[in-house]
């Protein structure tokens, strides 16, 4: 493998590992690096140009960040919360999601530059490796991949060291824990994550709760889009999520553990914090239940549930998903309308919707009270008609 | 319609509906009136001595009543835990498994008695009244379905009316909220419940929250059914469940509002409270996350969905259903171990599990941290593979 | 039920059941009658004119035909073929599917001349009186549904008396067989159909074998939808449909037996001969198995036969339908190509594909022969961490 | 990798590729060669016999032929039947399915004998591989696989000439098809299998068509078993199948061509004849349609076809298989009785069933002809109510 004056593109988010191939690339191995960072909301400004700042000194030709919340957003948080995704009824794939759209926005700035090769940072016992590589192989197949993290096994400390050695000496030292955040979450892994009994402290939590009083939160959809939040409207839905995390994370809402299988095969377990995922997806789904049919919402289930499995699975790129898109958007012609909660710290209340969608309605009989559009006779042919498979199977094999 | 002097089943429940319907069949129409009620664990020893009391001043010849706490236990909740099941991803169907229990019980009667009739006390707006309906036509097809509360449309005001005049003067005003209470959860009808955007009030709740301070709970399971409960061994689940429902009420936990699909076609809103329930399923849940496969849990969640919607409209005696049954149970040969969990006023947190069929294990690679049992170069091998049919669609489909 | 010179809208077929009904509701009950026939293929113009004259005779004020074939294939029997739809895994819903559509239409005929009344002429029996009254109700509420054969439960030969009385002698002798043709194939019943034991004889199809020399027959698709038969390109798909029709009817293709569940919940069975529908479905399937990913097919299947389902009960007005047909819709973006067939008298065999999309092609290795772009070590390395997870389960639980 | 001595347990079959490994294994490596060939019911005792007398030439320890059929039957074929696995709607997984018991056993000899290595001649472009491998892993993991088909990418005529030189001079020509035969059926690879647009001649089937006359055959289930065949009782099944496979193949039924996906992302085709499973299956789901509920075949369906999927994928040891069997195996409780086919050169037709759990009856009416059980008033009911949701969904969407 000779790669001498190749040119490498690098997904980098300054962390130690990714800092570390970034030397290790233009140093040991002299290879054009140009690192990446592909933002999917979890950078402020100042982060960025701290970490720009940062390539400056690792050898690197050139660094770009890239925005990617809009796209994030328009091709995949939308359908996220259009399918109701919680993967194993629980985690809103917070981090899964995200980095197919990193991975394919260096694919792409690869090709654009010409690159030889293309690297990204991650270790070989997680998702993320696969994520990377899968999409860098199908989008960018004339780049090699490298991995200087997982192929040569080095420890924290050994890449401290060797950051040390270059005259690098940023703050690595290593946190308790382990943190990711992005625009539809953050997610955190520590000690008890690595054990099936324990869940992380309180404090491990990045948001830490600063609401005591309950007080009501409306959140407004419109053909299953996010428009507004307490009355008043977005026209970016990106907006309103950031307006939603906000309240919400000073609630302490929405954090958990997730349990969940691997790509690897293996089990794994994380914990986050998603205030704005849990309460929206959950209002959507409550708006839902009153503008779906039965069979809309039975299906809905499924495939959201497959989406989200692939998506966590790094199969963004799998044809069926733009299907399952095309279903999910058809299904919310009729899911607007207001969703109104009650935020206590730790906990929330769904109340209610206002919907012009909402298919309970007095109009249409009130449940056990009256019936409207049909009568008791009505209801004995129905059960009579409904009855006779299950009367003719116990009859025919009573015996 | 020939009654007089036929012999018929009333499934009695000491409400103001049934007794209106146990007086009405007896003096109105000269029937033989054998009252029966189904006890899901609703009931107390007490309130079942007041309720046969009651009945001798209503012309009744004899008064039943069943403990079938067991049978339902034995033959629904058991599956109802084994499959996670919450409809739209909420209830437990507290009331709409027990109905089936009930009718079913009442059928067997009357066929022992000879029944000519058989009678319900629902009306003509809910889901009681095709539960009761289908069961009665399958199981006790020779005796005649007779309906006075829905044939006659009355009013509660001429229901008490006509029992004053009776001399029946029970405490039947109308309470600002109907309760159901059975041992798998309570549900609470109100004018809130009839409207799509107020839930009920704190104090509609039955149990009113007692504990202020976090407690710890530990709920041990046995290849998927209840066997212990903060290290204390029940052999009888139903004393665990009794004992979590105590100790979680208390909390006020397992509250919720159910929106749904009736068997009518129309849209229902129902309040319950189901601390044990809740407790039990989440505990159970996160369990089957830590011992059972991907695919193990994908067609769980399918197959006990369905059992659940089938359950809830009213088609137990689907032969479906015992297949599902039998898929279930397998399933749980491997979810055994104890699932640790903090409960705190209104909320409660699930904290982790130990089992001896924990897949998630340091011998086989810590999730993002070290990989045992495979190495850099496989999981390249693995991508490259998973890669192939997304980079062929993809290359295919270019142009 | 004041029917005198109320304006009823009556579903007409010019068979013996909508004849007498027709007379029935002018004579005996004094209506204005509108006779309407919806054309989804199965009447010839000769047919059209001939019941026409019929309408004539029958005291009727206004007859007409609407020809519904454009609609019902731009509007469901593409969406057949894009889900591959064949319930029970036979029957191409011959009947169910077009008695939508002439619900449809002929609601919309009475709401625009504001009938009082609708009515058709099915018998209690089957599963037609559901698919009309249910179309009826939801979309024209305000026309009260009249079922004269059904509600009078006459005989055959008490309807042909009845109408002779009349001076209307035409040829209602019972016939042997029953049919029902559209363009989507034809069905048949008889005494055969009524026992579970027996299939109905050779010649009780409509169409004969008339060809006994093998030919070669090739079907073109563009994006799912039917483009060319042998080479010939087709504007428009009906014509193509009806090119294939008399090729493969004239080999006697496409003849089976449907036994299936009634939306009444009985059991029946019905012979059909649909030479066209099979031979395309087949041919779709192929191109499918040789564009779309696994995946895709997974989901197509399960979307597929449930939209054929629920359009067999009656079911097209559900919103998921809709949302199907969106799903099915969007995967047909790569199904392009044309399918060799072979026929022969009473089968076929399916030759193979060409499509620009196939995504079976020595660029990417051949099955069993040479592995392209991917080598000995990828698979293994592929295998490790597919065996990972069972290895994981069967080791934890092997004690 | 030292070999030098070492036990090496390898899965034998006499053809070219397994003798080549057989004697590079012996020779080259210097190992202790165990071949080991897991019958299928593809050998009869005469092929076994020189098959064995062939490894003596091979340098091999000890050759051991182990009857796997009846193992085969009870654990996966069974289950195949009372599923209705067709993979792709098509292919009975003639030689996926038997792969995973080959593996399985040679695995289990491996472990018994303290093997150290354990060897398939597999090449690397099929699923094969995939299948020995994952099994190995999982149930022989102390023993290091070796396959030097693979690993070496020997071309055939490099193995023959190397047999040579080694004076095996078996007749290892080039067949102009690959035949692999089962119980289950038999598979055909050739140059039209590469290719999207070819079938195989007739020719290059194994059995030919001698049968000219059209005759009955009937198949006897009990509890979804093979019993019977044309009256005659059989105790064991595999006879039975043995039968039937000897009727059918002679009128040339079964053949067809699967099209599908690889394990390794891939397209396949291969050619294959199965007169049996194909006669089985068709006449099995015919007898299912009048014996289960709808929703028992809807379910069914789907879990077969999963588990088809699975078992062709070589995930025959996930957890979730056992699961799926005994949710089929309960399913087949009511599925007894007997199917009439009719036999013809090519074709086949069904004709009906005849069974104790028929649940097609005229006690419970006659479909389209006469309603037991129920009146025109209970149906108008069922549609009221059924159209209910629709009604309502399209009364509210309808500004």
């Amino acid at each position: 493998m000779i790669t001498k004056d190749k040119k490498v593109v690098l997904a980098y988010s300054g962390g130690l590992d990714t800092t570390y191939c970034a030397l290790h690339l233009s140093k040991d191995l002299g290879m054009k690096v140009y690192t990446v960072l592909g933002n999917t909301g979890g950078f402020s400004d100042q982060e960025l140009a701290a970490i720009e700042k940062k390539t400056q000194k690792l050898g690197v030709i050139e660094h770009t960040s890239i925005d990617l919340t809009e796209e994030y957003y328009a091709k995949c948080i939308k359908y996220l919360i259009m399918g109701n995704v919680l993967k194993n009824n629980c985690y809103p794939l917070s981090v899964s999601s995200e980095r197919a759209f990193q991975a394919m926005a260096i694919a792409q700035y690869a090709n654009e530059i010409g690159a030889d090769y293309i690297a990204h940072g991650s270790t070989g016992a997680g998702n993320d490796q696969i994520r990377f590589d899968l999409i860098f192989q199908i989008m960018a197949p004339n780049a090699k991949i490298i991995t200087p993290t997982r192929d040569l096994e080095l420890s924290r400390e050994e890449e401290i060291q060797y950051l040390k050695e270059a005259g690098i000496d940023d703050a690595f030292e290593k946190m308790a824990y382990s943190i990711n955040a992005g625009i539809w979450g953050t997610s955190i892994g520590g000690k008890e994550t690595l054990v099936s009994d324990k869940t992380i402290p309180e404090e491990a939590y990045p948001s830490q709760v600063t609401q005591t009083e309950p007080a009501e939160l409306s959140i407004g959809f419109e053909k299953g889009e996010l428009v507004s939040v307490n009355g008043e409207t977005f026209e970016n839905p990106l907006d309103a999520i950031k307006t939603i995390e906000k309240i919400g994370s000073a609630y302490g809402i929405g954090r958990d553990m997730h349990i969940g299988d691997t790509i690897l095969g293996t089990k794994g377990r994380v914990a986050f914090e998603a205030a704005a995922p849990v309460l929206i997806l959950k209002a959507h789904e409550m708006l839902e239940k009153h503008c779906l049919s039965k069979w809309q919402m039975h299906w809905k289930d499924q495939l959201g549930d497959f989406y989200g499995m692939l998506l966590h699975e790094a199969q963004y790129l799998e044809p069926l998903m733009r299907n399952i898109e095309c279903f999910l958007e058809d299904s919310q012609k009729t899911v607007s309308g207001e969703v109104k909660l009650m935020l206590y710290p730790k906990y929330y209340q769904l109340i209610g919707v206002n919907s012009p969608n909402d298919l309970m309605s007095d109009a249409f009989g009130q449940y056990g009270e009256k019936n409207e559009g049909w009568t008791a006779e009505d209801v004995k042919g129905f059960t009579t008609i409904l009855a006779n498979s299950m009367k003719i199977y116990h009859t025919v094999n009573a015996k």
